[in-house]
């Protein structure tokens, strides 16, 4: 069993502040980037929790995060706002512009949020369930680094291109999920070439477009995405909506902009948000009530609802904190040296 | 080589109107109707053209059309309105509503239309396309019959859920998709029954949950989604933001309404048109012409857009007509005897 450390909540923030603040990071993107590695931690997801410190550590070492980036929101139309992020993390961005959202969601009905010039490196679901907690349905999306090749090609396209998606549900937490369209996430990829384990077919083609089980060459040539033709089609919707629909950079820009940093993907995100009491009335409780059914049809067969496993980490989490691995904690704690 | 029979464009038209008109369809439902028919068999979609004479005989004679369906407009916020189709074909309460969703993107820059209590027999393809000639990004979703098990289920509960996306491209056909979330249509697994053939694993579950390679079985049990849980979790999504969220039929109940007559779901879709001009002001044209690269990056390492085969069929048989097969010409003339 791996040496680990017990860590309240409080302290995994303490932790997160302090780590930032130490790099530079203004203030006002220390707040909303820490509450995002919190959230993760909380959660259990190993690769989104206090691990993303050392993942910030290197972007900005690397100079790719404007430290005392001022977001700027720019009103488009009655349901469309854009926040460019000025070359901060987008968790800054997004702060500024979900309250925006919100009210054009509520006022339209259906809304959309799109993020520019931002640094990203957390999940979405943080940010489609806050929206989902406030009763909309959300949707988000966000292009990366071009790892990924398109269904029948062999050479790097897109990025891994993960869609969140959150739905209300009265007096529990809202369905959610987020996934890479890539076959798997590149970190399992790179988790396999550390461990010197074979990868499956179909997460990766060598560099020269081959079909390959051997992770480094995977990595060197191209990750592949779910779902045959039809993951890759959805990946190319994720770049063409989250990338020339709000002016941001396709995967293949911004990893020509990282310029072999291997720093976080640069570039902007979108965020749908439809209020249910707009379209459905004094019968929205009725129809949310409804669709209470389809979580029972999949739960009640023994499937799982795919935000489950994070509710049952978080409730433990909220309860007893958390246990970090010793040398992760470590090789964080040298950061502040 | 299989008997066929040449037609023209406006002959396909022609046979569609006669076919709709003897089942009794009113004009008003026969022309929307009769297009999509049309627009199926023009780009050799084959279950999706004159094929589809023949289930919407079958469904009419089940009693599950409303004939003289009168679609109404509910307008519901700025940005969404729903249309009742009166238990009509879609293509009447998608005609009616297309306009409204449009003006409505065009003013707020982001819309959404609810078609409901609605027969859907058709791909989404051609509402996403015809949005998409307008200069929208388009997006479409409807649930069908309970016919697909959610992963790690074992019984029906979602559809086959497809979801449509088209984007605008200037000077060319849109960059379109329409997918099942199934990992085959359920007509797929229907011919390899009729054709005696074993389906691949992965396609569906016998009556007792177990994985199959018997069509029979799958079509008496359950489908599976395309991409495993991924999959899973965008039919979930389909299934809530087509049915509930506008207040319409899940799958599982389109299929209960049904009561074993095997006619189209009854139910809801939704469609959302976004405006990259709203978005994008001035910059548009140069944001869709950055847009074109991703396109150039598929098509340059040999993959192919998934319009593509679509759109070479249409140029085909406007230029020269279409050719279908004898027996089933002969047996949609059947209809008019």
């Amino acid at each position: 069993m791996e040496d680990t450390v017990a860590l309240s909540l409080d302290e995994v923030r303490a932790l997160a502040h302090r780590v930032l603040a130490q790099l530079g990071l203004s203030e006002r993107q220390i707040g909303p980037v820490a509450e995002t590695i919190v959230a993760g931690e909380r959660d259990e997801c190993g690769a989104h929790g206090i691990y993303r410190l050392l993942s910030c550590a290197h972007t900005i070492k690397a100079g790719k995060v404007v430290l005392d980036a001022e977001a700027v929101v720019h009103d488009m139309a009655p349901a469309l706002v854009r926040v460019d992020g000025g070359g901060g993390y987008a968790q800054l961005a997004f702060d500024l512009g979900r309250p925006i959202l919100s009210e054009k969601a509520r006022n339209c009905g259906i809304a959309a949020l799109g993020l520019n010039n931002c640094v990203h490196f957390a999940a979405l679901w943080p940010e489609v369930e806050a929206l989902a907690e406030e009763g909309f349905v959300a949707l988000a999306f966000t292009p990366s680094h071009a790892w990924v090749a398109p269904a029948g090609g062999t050479r790097p396209l897109f990025g891994t291109n993960p869609i969140a998606f959150a739905w209300p549900r009265p007096g529990t937490s809202p369905f959610v999920f987020d996934f890479a369209t890539s076959a798997v996430a590149r970190g399992e990829i790179e988790l396999h070439r550390r461990a010197d384990k074979p990868i499956p077919l179909g997460w990766g083609l060598d560099p020269e477009g081959n079909p390959t089980t051997d992770a480094t060459a995977a990595l060197a040539g191209s990750m592949l995405t779910f779902g045959g033709h039809k993951g890759s089609a959805l990946s190319a919707m994720v770049e063409l909506i989250a990338g020339p629909l709000i002016g941001d950079m396709t995967s293949v820009e911004s990893i020509a902009a990282d310029d072999g940093a291997n720093a976080s993907p640069l570039g902007g995100e979108l965020i749908i948000a439809i209020d249910p009491k707009s379209f459905l009335g004094a019968a929205a409780a009725e129809h949310l009530a409804r669709a209470e059914q389809i979580f029972d049809g999949i739960t009640g067969q023994g499937a799982r609802l795919p935000s489950l496993r994070r509710y049952e980490a978080r409730a433990r989490s909220l309860a007893n904190g958390v246990r970090v691995s010793k040398k992760l904690y470590d090789d964080i704690l040298a950061q502040l040296g």
